[in-house]
């Protein structure tokens, strides 16, 4: 099966991530949880990777030790959810020193394991996920019915518990305005795709995450192979039209991209929205041959200068407007260095 | 006199000028020029040259010899005027090494001898200017009355028939709509500014030319007495203004000029007026302190990236989009290396 995902080039597929919701049976459900039964999960999921001979491979972070900026830094950077920081009070993470594993602990459900890994490798990302929820249930017994499959809170989530994405950038599919229709034709192979920051046509940085919608019915290798033939397709459509837009007016093409690129270099001001158009804009260069840099390290950069990153990063509670002057100086470093590094 | 012109920084001033309108006693008039007469005041030029011994330090060019572009590329580095260029057949330009002295011969008049130097340095150019004239007068006496002075074509030049200017740089004046207010109060001193490219507030690069409107009544030395006052006026509040926008908003000052300089850098479409106003940009970013730069080697630069000169320079008739790729791409190359001396 992994044949299928290695003609996805990173040029469209930014990361594909595998997230398992697990609840364990002697633990009451999110709906009645409280202290006891959360500190319970946490120590479970504590107990089984030292169990496992892997603490020192995880940094255990319980969210009321944290601050704002440091937890929405964890958001930003997808290793763990929103939704964790409803209750901080309850809930903790467990976090590989790789970041390719991530286990919330009483997010939604006791569990929500989560392999995350850069470029097309979904199944090693779901490898990831189940050796972990192997390892979270060696001493305690999930919440499992024989013919529900595993139980959750909300019940769009009961079966087999997965949730597969991958993380898209789409910025010709974008520009053509052509999301709408990708939206429904997904719908129709029971998959969603929606903006990663921001929702819809407008969304941050022309980056989209496409995900099964159904978790009943099938099996989990199923799910993940029309995943990766629906990531197929749609990184094809979005390959083809960026050939055909800048075959239309190359240099047009060129210089309005480039532009974004030079505007980075040297701006003093950055505002989000503006810095992940740009960002969307470098990484089209860079695709498309205008210039050289990692792709990772693009996106990378797109992580690391989001804002609660940019706040923990300088220690200080900058305002909005502080922050903006922080992430221009950063960009011109970062970038000053990628294009010194042309031929 | 010259310790008047010595306050007067490089900010605001990019060159001052000194013009001298002359014509031969013995030959008829513009009105009246023929071929026959039309060699004949390019000989006179040309011999007084030689007789001078400085026959090593000119270029002696036939107008009707040069391309169109090598015309037009005379004309943008300021070498020669527009009208020289009325009737091709008849005119030539004697001009210096250096350039700061070009003899315009059969324009509106016989003779127009310039003094051309970058900064503040009119009196040097009135000295250069003088210089020439008396070179060329030594063997053949010019139209002269003792009641009206030196004899001109057009009635406007006759007295002194001498014309001297500034060219500013005006971006502050530009950008709070103050040039309309300007243009008035120097008319009342007999003087008057105009856009070096295109007219009135939307002169392309926030360029200025002030100049004596009279030649009639006041010495020589008078006229360029009271044009380095007011240019002295001029700077002054050019300077003033400057630093109430940069005080105003520090910050957003400085992205929004550095962004141009950033665009510069990167754009593989450069069309003329949006390079002009990109110049002008990077200009002040230089006098503001926010990049370092020799403000010649940038006025250089707004010359030399003029589509005549773009063309001369490629040797090839470029149509005007590739000569916007073709200024786009000495750009890059020209502000790459700018930028990697910062420190």
């Amino acid at each position: 099966m992994s044949e299928l995902e290695k003609s996805l080039q990173p040029d469209v597929v930014i990361s594909s991530r595998v997230r398992l919701a697990r609840n364990y049976k002697d633990v009451p459900f999110a709906s009645m949880m409280n202290h006891a039964g959360a500190e319970k999960t946490i120590d479970y999921a504590a107990q089984a990777v030292i169990a496992a001979g892997r603490d020192q491979d995880f940094q255990m972070l319980r969210m009321e030790a944290l601050s704002t900026d440091e937890r929405n830094r964890l958001v930003e950077h997808h290793l763990i959810s929103y939704d964790l920081l409803k209750f901080t009070d309850l809930s903790a993470a467990l976090i590989s020193r790789d970041k390719t594993l991530s286990i919330m602990v009483n997010e939604e459900d006791h569990l929500r394991i989560q392999g995350l890994l850069p470029g097309m490798q979904l199944i090693h990302a779901a490898e990831i996920a189940f050796d972990a929820d192997s390892m979270l249930s060696v001493n305690h017994e999930y919440a499992f019915d024989a013919q529900w499959g595993y139980l959750t809170s909300c019940p769009t989530n009961t079966g087999t518990g997965m949730r597969a994405s991958t993380m898209l950038h789409l910025p010709a599919l974008s520009a053509t305005r052509q999301m709408g229709a990708v939206t429904q034709a997904v719908s129709r192979l029971g998959l969603t795709v929606r903006g990663l920051y921001g929702e819809g046509s407008d969304a941050l940085g022309n980056l989209y995450q496409l995900s099964n919608q159904v978790t009943l019915g099938k099996t989990e290798e199923d799910m993940i192979r029309s995943l990766i033939a629906a990531t197929r397709q749609l990184a094809d459509h979005e390959l083809a039209v960026r050939e055909k837009l800048i075959e239309r007016n190359p240099a047009e093409r060129e210089d309005k991209i480039m532009r974004s690129v030079g505007i980075m270099s040297q701006a003093r001001i950055m505002p989000l929205s503006e810095f992940m158009q740009y960002m969307s804009d470098m990484r089209l260069a860079v695709c498309s041959g205008y210039m050289t840099a990692e792709l990772q390290a693009i996106d990378q950069m797109m992580m690391d200068l989001q804002p609660a990153s940019i706040r923990v990063r300088c220690d200080s509670e900058l305002t909005d407007a502080e922050c903006d002057q922080v992430r221009a100086e950063l960009l011109r470093d970062q970038i000053g260095r990628l294009l010194s590094n042309q031929n």
